[in-house]
């Protein structure tokens, strides 16, 4: 299956609106096998759809067009498809109690637009919207499928995921393609690559597909089966070779984030956690609560930005900031140990650096961190280097202490 | 000037990368009065380019080039260019220099591929890029303006605004337009126009443009003169009248951020300021020094998630938890009194509420919020109530206690 995607929006052509309907569809239909070649995006402008439904190649077998479908203009999307399928509109009965019920429950008071809403091509498959008023629709016509669907994200997806995937894998008849990600943090793509080449090579000679998908700080793996999920118990074997490979790097699979795998770990040995931040400001500890059951484990944090604060909130002694300065792996060490008593917590971390843009010296420069780890009966700190840029000097070490945190509970 | 957008990339297509060059080409191009009217997105192919070049609409004059000039993979974007404008590549000495000393400032060896960056086709105006070592190209053939460039977003719009819209605006003699944007927070878009309705009818009938760009929390309002910068003086005198219906909303100018807006005005009050945050975990404290120059007025703060902590942190009186609740008036104000006094600041934002997703009831359901502001002689508090995402609500409770801070500090 070879598809094109059409995106129609004028919010798109003037960048108010970024198109991430495209990349989902693009993303989702490579897992199950099909690729998209072409994505265009046009005004609403009916000669222009109409144009772009004419000059449609040859080489693709589906389109799927997004947007245009909405109660003010549903005149577009919908009146050019029925002028180009040489068919008409009529009310589809279900549809239409479908947004009577869906006004309904609101309680809100339905007009003549979304009536109109339930007229819809006579000679198409209904795609059934569970969660919106615009339903999709899917035409088969001289062997091209195509589809219409509201541009909505989330009923664009809903409408994908339960109406349109399972009729393009039976229309298609595609081959049952299973993936699995892994996660690794602390390790650029091409030291990854290099790390784990032999480990690669027998992914690949196995008849496995592998991609390496970056983001900043981290990298995710994703191996490909082309013989459906019956090939799970192989790919979780080449994981579980993978963690041996990289047990600092490989923190998760799948939907997992670092903050939930963290609060599991910690929920499981039964610690309460606390942070002490100074270049992350906070965001250690807001990335921490990211993850909803973060109150079971979590208590509270200190942002001692200032050197007074380090003192007078954690307890650092005057004497390791005039003698190593703040940025220091002795005072990283102090202000883990000093929170962890001052909040009455299992496990501390704490952060101290040189976020940027500026405040760096020859011996000490911008992205110089100092992470420390407090634990019952040990405290470790570890040196970083990052780069110039505040924001992501904030992200990259809050990644860096939660991974570390996450592989020192894995061992202890 | 007419233009279309062509982005080159695999990545794209796969849904890896998502297309915000085609957005930010849109956005800029609108600021100098010209319009995109099609994007496409194909695979880094010759033969998909070649025939995206042959079929090339007659309604645009302007085509703009997106990607395929990496070391790796020149020889695509560039060989068909060359081919399709019937020309040939030779090396281009200054571009040639350029590369060389780029590699030699950063102490990297060349490879060959590098080298051959710097050929580029005969029968073009070489762009300069400053930021990478891959040149843009720029032909003018048959009244229609092609533009080449690197993929990389920062390159492309270094070399987009350092030589493009030059080039482009005298080349199609564009008017001269002007905007000037006012950013507002705590007011949603329909909510805003009508109560402005009366302001923005006179903006427009002084024949300016005005455009709402809304975005999470956040209302940005353009006005746009079509006369060029001469009109500033008679915006700035729209942007004021504008501030005296909104004063609580309107809160900044330009590229100017809150973070920053609430920094100023700290500084020149010489307040320094500190939080204390149940429900947003330090996403406040994160934020404030988002603001580069924070370390002048933000001193530390104290995420005071657990109950406990209220009380050992921020001397919250256990009373008041038990009678009032942690999500209460009484309590969010104990704790900015409290932790004022513990941080030894000027003013102390204190928040506390339920992120959600779960923890609500039917008396205090999720998303609601307490902020409380406490300053030298009083301490004010205020109750929100905002959705069921935690994510959101963590970041509409941040916007709302600085915005809010924003206006008490200019009323003071």
């Amino acid at each position: 299956m070879i598809a094109e995607v059409l995106s129609i929006g004028d919010e798109l052509l003037i960048g108010q609106t970024i198109n991430t309907n495209a990349s989902w569809i693009g993303q989702e239909l490579s897992k199950i096998g099909a690729r998209v070649i072409r994505v265009s995006t046009i005004s609403d402008d009916k000669n222009e759809i109409f144009r772009a439904l004419l000059n449609l190649h040859s080489d693709t077998n589906c389109l799927i067009i997004t947007g245009g479908l909405g109660p003010t203009k549903d005149d577009i999307t919908k009146h050019t498809l029925c002028e180009f399928f040489e068919t008409e509109l009529e009310i589809h009965q279900p549809t239409l109690e479908k947004i009577q019920a869906y006004f309904a429950a609101r309680n809100r008071p339905m007009l003549e637009s979304n009536n109109l809403q339930a007229a819809l091509p006579k000679d198409c498959t209904i795609l059934v919207n569970n969660y919106g008023t615009a339903s999709g629709m899917w035409f088969d016509k001289n062997g091209k499928i195509i589809i219409s669907l509201p541009g909505v994200p989330y009923e664009m997806k809903g409408i994908m995921t339960e109406e349109v995937f399972p009729r393009l894998k039976a229309k298609f008849n595609l081959k049952a393609i299973f993936h699995k990600t892994a996660h690794t943090q602390g390790i650029g793509e091409s030291f990854l690559a290099e790390k784990i080449k032999d480990w690669e090579d027998n992914v690949r000679n196995e008849g496995f597909g592998l991609a390496y998908l970056p983001s900043p700080g981290l990298v995710k793996l994703r191996i490909t089966s082309y013989n459906g999920q019956s090939d799970e118990f192989k790919i979780d074997a080449f994981f579980k070779g993978l963690k041996e490979l990289i047990p600092e790097n490989l923190w998760g699979y799948e939907n997992e984030t670092l903050p939930e795998v963290v609060g599991k770990l910690l929920t499981k040995k039964c610690f309460t956690i606390g942070t002490v931040e100074s270049c992350t400001g906070g965001l250690l500890a807001n990335t921490i609560v990211s993850n909803a059951g973060a109150s079971h484990y979590f208590t509270g944090s200190l942002v001692t930005y200032s050197n007074d604060q380090k003192h007078r909130l954690a307890n650092v002694s005057i004497d390791s900031i005039l003698n190593y300065g703040a940025v220091s792996e002795e005072v990283a060490i102090e202000m883990a140990n000093g929170a962890k008593e001052k909040l009455g917590v299992d496990v501390c971390i704490s952060t101290t650096g040189i976020a940027g843009p500026n405040g760096g010296t020859e011996e000490k420069p911008v992205g110089l961190v100092w992470i420390a780890l407090a634990f019952k009966n040990k405290t470790i700190a570890r040196k970083f280097q990052f780069g110039d840029n505040r924001e992501r000097n904030m992200q990259m070490t809050t990644l860096s202490a939660l991974n570390w945190l996450r592989f020192e509970l894995e061992i202890i």
